[in-house]
């Protein structure tokens, strides 16, 4: 037997529609949002994901040369392609511009728990500002987003990397060693930082201060105990938009920091706890990635949602529940009530009912067992003497209650018990 | 700039809500007929494309080590995928069982009109029989994915490989010899087959009944000229129950060969006539591929759509109109109404409606314009007085008529209004 690749999935029916459930909460929320969606190719020029994430991304990517010698990349992730459109075909579309994709990524790594080789992405960017509402109104549109898909337990945390960046910057002058206390501090690796303090490139005081802004955590509130910024400032009001849509219940954490350069102000995350330690379903922040892909330079705010997280939380919170993937099932009880019965189903789905026939002359009981385990709600069955009074029998899967119908009546009768 | 890789594309809002619509429209379809959907990895094993195609395809598709040195292909059609899926996993399922997906395909070629590099396919594959209903129901779905997407001139033709090639095989007996003769019928190329005539590998009597057979193309009636077969009373019974599911308008068309071995005997296509040189937009047939990927022998029938070439087709009869992407723009008339503005995008939003907001703190006439661009339907313009009184100004963006509307009843008066 051939094996699907390693770290890749099949999906059958029943996983797919739990899917696209949630897939299509989240696509309805960002219809309302008013974002239009966009889709990219699946594989891009290698370049376009180092410029953005550094040479060392190419280790993760799955890589490959075209027969013109290009080297091609399977995207590890989507908002650079989508940026690299904007740049190419929109950039003089009004302002902001508001985008969202759904797509397959791909990254070349060990798998384990949670975490796939081809995983699937859905997120959105806002172009063309960076000001306190319209981060408001990406934060809005996540949680939106989330809320709609069906997750009852998150936790979204906002923090700004003006706080942290440019305190490192302007108290650590060599770039190498404020580069890496920026590193650090994004992985919450405070032995490594403890080193720096040891090794005396980080002063004490610093350090101390540092860690009391990386533990920053909660209510607003919290940055009363901080002096007065452009970066506080800009989450105050942020807060306070975040308050008008109804979204009350947000924290801020100015210990997000998020590595990439291109990040220039606002920062977020959502995490499931319950998903333990790989719990982080979104990321997100306001960015300026145009002029790194030879455009003009625009601001930008974004965020990415794991599809493959966010249906595991859902499902550790409760099931999803697709609706039954079939509505009736017609049975011939004979070889010449065949024909009713092509009519018959053909008629309950121009009705749009989802309908299935016997298509291999079985026997009534095995037609029974085989649309119990399609999962029908109803039997619709064509016999002879019902149907010389234009009628049939329907059947009720679940409780094995039987009634005689009119033929022509058939898909509202089945409509009408459906509720 | 970074380009987009060349033969691939970009699509932007308004194409995409074309081609959703029209996915849309077959996916529901699929699921009507009871199909559940499969999604399988983008990239498979190479063996598992070259075991049903043949080696030949390796040109044509995008081959990749992993890190694991194992050759890697990005999949130029899904068929492959769903059985491998179903030999390793859903091989004990009750048939028939009934499977579709919606996926994007990669093909290595030269990009010309019509043909991208990157492509996308809907599909469906009945697994577990052959008769000729499973074979009339899978047209019927096949149609039907068709029309409901919206295209109206189309042409269905089905034919069935048993007749010329059991004819071929019969009377040829060097088995390369009759490989060829088939794939030229196929190919349908009529001056390759006259030369193997001229060289005597192929009888005139031979030639003869093969081009009058391929050229039999038409009403059902048209079998009457032939003598009667398998072949023949298998397509008589399947459009038997074509013409009962209300599809009367296929052709006969026995010069469908559908050059690969594992076809086993229906084989149909549908062309868009509208779209000229490239006017295939579906093929199918009934196969068996897996004992070819180590599972137990069993039937299936099935068919493929180029979804980029049925939008084309749909939009070279007329064009495909999406709703408009937005039912409300909310403008706040002063800074200090901004505040209220929030609150009544976030109502608009919980309502369903897709509205939009003033992100960017424009003047009412930048606005109006923005809104405008947009495609707005209505403008919701908060003012002072307004906004004492507990109202709001309702603006159609379309006539310019404007009137004032209770704010808490926003949502239904948009909605009202809308029709």
């Amino acid at each position: 037997m051939i094996q699907r690749p390693r770290g890749t999935r099949d999906f059958g029916p029943a996983e797919m529609a739990k899917r696209r459930k949630v897939e299509l909460a989240m696509r309805e929320a960002c219809s309302r949002f008013g974002f239009g969606e966009v889709v990219t190719p699946t594989f891009e020029h290698s370049e376009l994901f180092t410029l953005r994430s550094g040479q060392s991304i190419v280790d993760e990517m799955y890589v490959f040369k075209d027969k013109g010698d290009r080297e091609m990349a399977l995207r590890p992730e989507i908002t650079a392609s989508v940026i690299r459109f904007y740049v190419n075909e929109m950039s003089t579309h009004p302002k902001p511009l508001k985008l969202y994709y759904v797509g397959n990524c791909f990254r070349y790594e060990n798998p384990q728990s949670g975490r796939y080789r081809e995983f699937f992405q859905i997120g959105a960017e806002l172009i063309g500002s960076k000001n306190p509402e319209t981060d408001a109104e990406v934060i809005a549109l996540a949680v939106n987003c989330i809320r709609s898909a069906g997750l009852e337990n998150f936790v979204v945390r906002v923090g700004h990397i003006g706080v942290l960046k440019s305190l490192v910057r302007e108290q650590i002058e060599d770039e190498k060693a404020a580069a890496d206390v920026l590193r650090m501090i994004d992985k919450e690796d405070w032995d490594a930082l403890g080193d720096m303090f040891d090794a005396r490139v980080l002063p004490r005081k610093l350090f101390d201060r540092i860690t009391a802004i990386a533990d920053i955590k909660g209510g607003i509130e919290e940055l009363n105990n901080l002096e007065d910024s452009e970066a506080t400032r800009h989450l105050r009001e942020l807060f306070d938009v975040l308050r008008l849509y109804g979204i009350e219940d947000c924290q801020v954490d100015l210990g997000i920091v998020r590595g990439l350069d291109y990040y220039t102000g606002m920062v977020f995350e959502i995490d499931a706890p319950k998903l333990g330690a790989e719990k982080q379903v979104l990321g997100g922040g306001s960015y300026a990635l145009s002029e790194l892909f030879g455009g003009e330079p625009v601001f930008s705010t974004g965020f990415a949602i794991g599809i493959d997280r966010v249906a595991l939380a859902i499902d550790a919170e409760r099931k999803i529940e697709p609706k039954p993937a079939l509505d009736a099932y017609v049975i011939p009880t004979k070889d010449d009530m065949r024909k009713y019965a092509f009519g018959m189903v053909a008629r309950l789905r121009s009705q749009g009912l989802r309908a299935d026939v016997d298509l291999m002359r079985r026997t009534m009981s095995k037609n029974l067992k085989y649309a119990s385990s399609l999962g029908a709600r109803f039997a619709v069955i064509v016999g002879k003497e019902e149907m010389a009074k234009r009628s049939v029998t329907l059947r009720d899967m679940t409780s094995g209650k039987q009634e005689v119908v009119l033929a022509d009546n058939i898909a509202s009768e089945i409509c009408k018990r459906m509720g």
